[in-house]
């Protein structure tokens, strides 16, 4: 079972997450591409930091919303989007050259990881980039991320995320600001997702739950604290 | 002798130059990637076109300013304009990627190609990109450009710039917006730099020019024309 | 009846519309405020322009997507929508100040006007935008944009497109791109309006249209010749 | 004596400085426009976090250099630099408008703070945008901030940087990122600007210094403890 982060998230003199702190616990690290966060600097330390980390690295690519921090709904035909997600893409693998590594995976970001798991046309336009890359994507199982994907012969990774509620219909609660978190409830999630196949949704109902990788988010405000409780966790349900 | 052109420069609903018409008549396209003008709809739609008309693609990398279409100095240090110019080469490989072709070279755009024909640390960052992809460089002959790329063993493709006036001291005059020019004058300054190695200044002065491709660019009002009368005059220097 | 257009909407060295040529005919100029199209020196020209041409300046207010021309969609919550539109308000108020005028109304741009019309919470934050700066809006007659203001009291102008197809549902079809007309049709569609109070729509239908002032757009590539003949038509009617 | 503080500096989901913890300090609030720092909603709530502290507000005008900060240098014609500070007096307006206050000042920031006490056509902009607005600027006297304000008549606030070095030659340090600073040197300098007029150089020098107002950045890291320190000593003083 891997662990994914989003990172590289900074911007500018701005400061986001805590990616230092994060990536030894981690085995990839979704990299922001400038779209909704991060810029080259950024981009180019956090691909580094990557590799030190023996971290793979994937496009965490975004609607064009820098001041939304790729948060809003936009409408997107497919042909333009593909051209922005291509973009941003390729931008990041000037990175992984300058490093010495490649991009391992594509992930679509925020508002776009939603629409991408309801529209097909979105989807469709995630899939026509990771053709293009021969990338597999990561997405939510059971929404149009899954079956598109599939479809396309697209290398799908299913992801449980285990800081961020679902809802009783096994949907995604995208918020813009992240709450902290107890890491034993990290834990909790994390074991019963692993060992049992399954998630409490805010509701309080029992979700089956299929992952490849579990999620967590370096702007939750203890994310280091919940990665480290994801990592000990899958390490201990390991030698069980 | 080749003939280079800056193309691609449209952004948005916003047109710029008049790439269709120019394209049959050159054998490079400096493809702009979004920093200066450009969006990823209009480089993967130029290198499409690039790609049909048998023409090669360079990345066209500029100071990251829109509003003045990196035509404004801006101060950067070394590092961080590595990662502006790897940023935009990577981006523009993922259009040549999905077009199946390959970038054959870097230009720096606007300000930045006089900055880097005059301080040492921004030729150098150049050079620090063009290295990582193993690219040669555009530049002017006789100026850092040409000094720094060849020390450190970067391949320099000396250009000469058939639209713009040159000082009496052998410099560009870069300005903001380019006139219309006679193509009539366009062909004898074509004659006279690959027969006579020569140009004349905005004063009248004759001076020794050196150059492997003829530059235009494609906002000069009459650019096609001007273009098609650089492509004739070649020809039958070549017959000659 | 007022004859009001889009203005202002070129962007650094890029061209948009033709607004020299338009300037004379009308009534209100709606000037694009750096979030779709224009920038700092553009407005600048562009209230001068209004001013010299004794035409009154309207802030036409737009999403912050300029690399989508403002005509995509994006999900926007009341209060960040206020303060984008307050801000580009203010910074209009910049250069009618410096021009010696005033801002005369509020027109949203693209994708902002279509949302305004049928999103009760956008509409909401447009009229408290209009309601702090006390001017009124103009809009889309018999959509949220009429109810919406004229329940806060805020002034509400109606308005005609006189280059747009509507549906037969008496909606507006919001291109991202305008089509040349035949100014004959131009002049038509005005006296229908003016003379009839109707509009044909796109599928040959008589619908009832109400405007205070007759909309067209300066990116329609004929736009000169339209606005010349809506305005003869409209002297002619008022000398009937 | 007054003291001044960059505020408003956070930019969508970024925080940046501490505002809050600032604000209970200070008289005057120099409010980032958009153009380095903040965006609409920041502004928002900067201006009313002043007003709610009886704190003026100064607009904090930068060159267009987001991902920069404001702290590179740029090329800047005169008429192009008067409409970039025009637009962001205007923004702050609304903001002001909206919470029942007014602009008290403008102040340039970062790179384009150095390039007005430097360069005459820089300074005589910033003077064009206080001319039209009726605003005194904040600047460092014994530079071009101070003559050439003051010839045009306009109102020049002459200040003292708290947290920053002065070179032997009396210019002002301006670095990227900030540093701490021990909150007794803070109150040491203040004393000694307030009570000697003098301040002591990076080299050890002491040179005479006039000051109107005490200047401290809020993204130095322990701005609110130095904000407090310089507080105390000015009521100390007075009660001396």
């Amino acid at each position: 079972m891997d662990i994914n982060c989003d990172m590289g998230e900074s911007f500018a003199l701005y400061s986001f997450g805590n990616d230092e702190a994060i990536m030894p616990y981690i085995t990839h690290a979704n990299v922001a591409c400038g779209f909704h966060g991060s810029d080259p600097n950024h981009m180019a330390r956090t691909v580094e930091l990557a590799r030190d980390n023996g971290v793979r690295v994937g496009a965490h690519v975004s609607l064009p919303d820098l001041s939304g921090f790729g948060r809003r709904e936009m409408k997107m035909e497919r042909g333009e989007l593909l051209n922005i997600v291509l973009y941003q893409i390729g931008a990041l693998t000037a990175f992984t050259k300058q490093a010495g590594t490649e991009i391992s995976h594509i992930k679509p970001h925020g508002a776009l990881y939603g629409m991408a798991s309801r529209q097909e046309h979105i989807a469709e336009a995630v899939a026509d980039a990771a053709g293009i890359y021969d990338l597999p994507v990561m997405g939510l199982p059971g929404t149009l991320h899954e079956s598109v994907y599939r479809r396309r012969g697209i290398g799908f990774i299913a992801e449980f995320f285990v800081d961020l509620e679902y809802s009783d219909q096994g949907e995604l609660v995208i918020t813009r600001q992240h709450e902290a978190m107890d890491p034993e409830i990290a834990s909790r999630r994390t074991r019963q997702a692993v060992a049992d196949g399954a998630l409490t949704t805010a509701g309080g109902k029992v979700l089956p739950v299929r992952a490849d990788t579990i999620c967590l988010h370096s702007d939750t405000p203890n994310s280091a604290e919940i990665a480290a409780a994801v990592r000990e966790t899958l390490r201990s349900l390991d030698r069980e």
